[in-house]
């Protein structure tokens, strides 16, 4: 049997001599991935209990919602948190996905680097392979307990039941126990899906960062998935869904010539099944026609029908440099799935007792040849918290990012974001301060992470200057309401002055005219209000007469809620309508809780 | 041969029916970990071309320094940028290093997590098994060019020249040349070395974050290193080492029982090769003498004679639960090798023009099992920049962090210092403004860092804490020193106003009493100064009398340069000498730049 890496080699021998190359080259030899991991845990997000326990909900949870989505299910995932101890929990998540096949069992939660998504250009919220493994592996390391997988792939099959532990020198599973297990088909009220348990060292906790926060915020971005989640109180919390429709599934693509690097095209070249060149150009690529294709060809000076074994690095090269000079029409951006704006709008009115809400996607663009795009919502004042730092909510793909934040692109771009302009203050390099809440949404086939745990969102300039744009426009909108509440304000204050002057003036007209007072009044009340309505109505904020006194008059992508009312409770908030309000259900579908019902008003 | 991961499948068809189990079990594949890092490039600190110049420079430069230290060689390190096209770059470093046996060649250089040094607890700069092969990677896919290596073992072997390229699909080098060059022989004049040559596509730019500031900050850690660097202009650079004297050998050691997790104590059980657990104790951890591993054993319910294999599931948690209950040495701190509280000032007083300089070298602490050691050195004033937030620079293992400082536990570390207490101004969650330069060194067996590219040290409550304490011990200091200098202004204005009146005062009682007006000028002149004085030099910051007036008598950490010579350029600062102060060569060694030579000073 092989010697543990933590134990090789035994105890060091005191050398006062240097090593030589040969004594070096004895102690070379090869780190297996899950030995890499298992010692590099925190880069998985196993940092701490209770980052742990989060993080293994988390895996688990994103592939369920990958796999009923992947197979056009509706997801109901169901979330278990049994506390065996202080440190000790079991994480149950079951889905009523397709199922796993017996065969990848050991390998999906057995192996790291491992997995369907890795491979492909698509929108999914897994993508390395490591995740659930990883989950495992930390479970095995911190309770030495098995991972337990129920899988039911069909009505007709029973469902298996495999008990499997990592072998972190070998990156491999073995498996402890495997039996057909019929009695757990009532687990699975749709005949098919999946249950993981895994028992690890972990901390429950409430509040910033936790596994109620993690299911919240997954909520609010997936209103299509239901959740219930029992809490290691025995609570059972739901999450049910807003809308029976699925999301449009995503779709995948090819890699686009642009994103390509040199070494990369070689590698590609040297192993196509093509044999010809304009072959390979156009069906290994996407936007590549066959006018492109040619068009390549002609300025690296080959033709379409060379054969691809007759290129070597130099007309490698020669190719490499037409793509980048040949335009070539951007990736298609309907492999991307946005949450969009309407369910981002009732998803920050379902979560936060704020005054003003907007939203807005932004347009796809494209960084090394990945297309994505970035969605952002705001939401100000009512009870936000006023004298803090605004906070931001992070996702990627549907999926919440709680750790890291100031690694994040995001971050980066609301921190560039010139958030005085829109009446928000900032001090130098930090958050703005103020009753905000930001909410940033990457969507991508491909979003690059800066560690493995998935937290944070590298910064690519074309990701952050999207994020900006983004930002911005959300902003620009939150400074028209916040010039235009202030100069309600003061239109409000110069009201109340007049008035309080109209009733001893009428008196004193009276006695001088015999005109009756209560006339007068009422003649100078209506004069006061058409003066102020008129300043509220007709002046834009930048003093210009303008047509449409409202300035969101048509835009969907704005809510204000009447500060009394967001002020309020959310009954109360509910029956609230005004003039020129209109109320519209968010959720295409009523969920009876009362929380999706919440009407929408505009000023 | 294997179709490439990017053009795998092919066009994806249409789908409007969900997947079902079997057909995502058929998309399942193993991903390579040089194909994960090749898309996740970002993750080894190969994001943009010009990170990406500065990241090849620095693994090649650390594997160098390892070498060499390990071999107990005094390192010269030479690194060359050569530019190929205007984003193209040739990465040559050279060291005088033990060479490296011609057999492990292509692994070092063409494998990813293969090395020498992840299997050891013992401080060193690299510590994966990615680095260098990583840069050989990033090399083949931006250009398409081989990695060269040439390697000499000894005098008597003539140099290999070997010529390799990453299989990613594999993690595997093909060699596609092999030489013996003995007219290489004149590269190393030493007889044994290694030199690594990537062509690379990068970007050259001096300032912060450059290839420029890491060989600076390089230079700083590693007084006893001299590199050569010539720079893309042809420009050539030589850094000096300061002292002819090898830092102490760094130790390797075993790992600690208690930072041992459950899982991984059970794995060890089931793979050591002894045969009785009292044994597998003492001799596969520190710190178990033959009294503790007994005491583990009898809180267990066994006894050392126990043979290993009859340890089960419920015996290893008892041993676990023992481990944790009894006392055990603190891991031993000799195999740490700080930089030191003289290089620290010597390296800041030799690249900053500041005023006041203190560090602090603090005594070792554990986090899961590691010793680490945490040092900061500070600098105030002088010619730093009075507008700006501080500057903080970061090292691990002596290596200088240039990305990611706000995922760095330091940089949490100094947000969370109460900077205001000492003096300098701090808005909230952001970082202290003033003419300050923080440095911060971790030196550890393990240093946890947040990613592959090693940019930034996990936040471990234990080493947070750690230079938490650091910062505030050179803190104080500085707030002493601020104190002090606004009283002895204060002390400056009071005998200047004093001073403005006694010619006056002199001739007025001249006249009167007939004494000569100069006398009596003269006897003021000295009573005023002697009243000043004695303000400035008996009582302390809190007005306390005490017998030494200066607060840092007898204090190594801390060196003051009068302000006037900190602000005046170097040959002037070298020559000036006070009252109070020392003269002192910090440098064991002076090598006749004049740099080394700089005179520490006391007020």
């Amino acid at each position: 049997m092989d010697a543990p890496p933590e134990t090789e080699p035994k105890k060091p021998a005191a050398r006062r001599k240097g090593a030589t190359a040969e004594e070096m080259s004895d102690r070379q030899r090869e780190i297996s991935v899950s030995e890499f991991f298992a010692k590099n845990r925190h880069l998985l997000g196993f940092d701490n209990p209770r980052k742990a326990l989060l993080t293994a909900v988390k895996e688990a949870v994103d592939n369920a919602l990958d796999a009923c989505e992947e197979a056009a299910i509706l997801p109901d995932i169901y979330v278990e948190l049994l506390q065996r101890s202080e440190t000790r929990f079991k994480v149950t998540v079951r889905d009523n996905g397709p199922g796993i096949v017996r065969k990848q069992i050991e390998n999906i939660f057995g192996r790291l680097l491992y997995g369907s998504k890795f491979h492909r250009l698509k929108m999914s919220r897994g993508q390395q392979g490591i995740g659930i493994s990883a989950a495992g592996m930390y479970g095995l390391m911190t309770t030495g307990q098995p991972v337990l997988v129920i899988s039911k792939t069909s009505k007709k099959k029973p469902a298996v039941e495999v008990l499997l532990k990592m072998d972190t020198s070998k990156n491999r599973a073995d498996v402890v126990s495997e039996t057909e297990h019929p009695e757990d088909d009532g687990l699975f009220s749709d005949g098919h899906g999946t249950q993981v348990s895994i028992e690890l060292e972990g901390r429950y906790q409430l509040g910033r960062q936790s596994v109620d926060e993690y299911l919240d915020q997954t909520a609010i971005a997936n209103p299509h998935a239901s959740f219930t989640f029992v809490n290691p109180n025995n609570e059972r919390i739901e999450f049910k869904r807003g809308t029976s429709e699925l999301p449009p599934e995503s779709k995948e693509i090819l890699p686009h010539p642009k994103g390509i690097e040199l070494g990369t095209l070689i590698q590609m070249i040297e192993r196509t099944a093509r044999t010809q060149i304009g072959g390979f150009l156009q069906e290994e690529f996407s936007r590549v026609s066959p006018s492109v294709s040619k068009e390549i060809c002609q300025r690296a000076g080959i033709t379409p029908r060379t054969w691809v074994t007759q290129i070597g690095h130099k007309e490698a090269e020669a190719i490499y440099k037409a793509i980048q000079e040949v335009r070539i029409m951007a990736p298609p951006t309907d492999c991307l799935v946005p949450i969009g704006t309407k369910a981002l709008l009732s998803g920050l009115l379902k979560e936060l007792k704020a005054e003003f809400f907007t939203a807005c996607t932004r347009p796809a663009d494209v960084y090394r040849g990945n297309p994505f795009l970035i969605e952002v919502g705001l939401a100000f004042g009512g009870e936000l918290p006023k004298d803090e730092l605004i906070r931001v909510i992070r996702f990627a793909n549907r999926v919440p990012l709680l750790y890291q934040q100031s690694a994040c692109a995001s971050f980066k771009a609301v921190l560039e974001t010139s958030w005085k302009n829109y009446g928000i203050s900032q001090s130098r390099g930090s958050l703005p301060d103020g009753p905000v809440v930001v909410m940033v949404h990457m969507a991508s086939v491909w979003v690059p992470f800066t560690s493995e745990s998935k937290e944070a969102i590298a910064d690519y300039d074309e990701i952050r200057k999207e994020m900006k744009l983004a930002l911005q426009e959300v902003g620009r909108k939150l400074g028209i309401y916040l010039r235009r509440r202030q100069r309600m304000r003061n239109e409000g204050e110069r009201r109340s002055i007049f008035e309080r002057y109209i009733g001893e003036i009428a008196q004193a007209t009276e006695a001088i005219t015999g005109t009756s007072a209560k006339k007068i009044y009422e003649s100078l009340m209506r004069v006061a209000q058409k003066k102020t309505e008129e300043a509220d109505a007709i002046l834009d904020d930048e003093g210009k007469r303008v047509k449409d006194a409202d300035p969101f008059g048509r835009d969907d992508s704005v809510v204000i809620l009447p500060v009394r009312s967001a002020r309020a409770g959310e009954d109360e908030r509910k029956s609230h309508q005004e003039g020129g309000g209109q109320s519209k259900t968010l959720f295409g579908d009523e969920d009876g809780t009362g929380e999706a019902k919440r009407s929408r008003k505009k000023n």
